[in-house]
């Protein structure tokens, strides 16, 4: 569930903005969002993902301290159990976090 | 790369025996093994794989964990890239490491 924070002024604030939810899409998309994070200041990026997508998830993470971010490191790993309504019931997926910073 | 450990007597050392290594079967194969491990008396299990794998061995611990082994909880968890060797050259893959424990 993404929760989104609204300042005064009604933008997103940075809690919302560093986290980059890994999908189907090619992997150097999300490394791109990853980099652009860190180059818009962020300090820390928080890559989730759920499912099949948790393998990406992972190359997201070391292909842009690997071979971009040289100053980045992962700082915290966890993984999770998260229940998702669908059409035939209630089904169980498993989801990772891993957040990256310098 | 799996190192047997081999013992004075020539068997495998629980340092050996503790790890999993999960690849493409079905995932509760692997969460039987490593239910086994605990059920045999270790105190801590790495599970461990590469890959399209990843998404699978994070389904190995919370599965083992929520479903099997109350007590057991991740003590760990690292993400590293391994460079293999292919008919083609080299070429890199993210891999993890889950520990599990009492």
């Amino acid at each position: 569930m993404r929760l989104s924070l609204l300042d005064p002024q009604g933008r997103h604030s940075m809690t919302d903005d560093n986290i980059i939810y890994v999908g189907n899409k090619p992997v150097m998309n999300y490394v791109l969002a990853v980099v652009t994070q860190f180059n818009n200041g962020a300090d820390e990026v928080l890559i989730k993902a759920r499912g099949r997508a948790i393998s990406r998830a992972v190359d997201v993470a070391e292909i842009s301290r690997k071979r971009f971010l040289s100053e980045v490191d992962v700082k915290d790993i966890a993984i999770s159990t998260e229940s998702l309504s669908t059409e035939t019931g209630e089904t169980n997926v498993s989801a990772i976090e891993i957040t990256v910073g310098k």
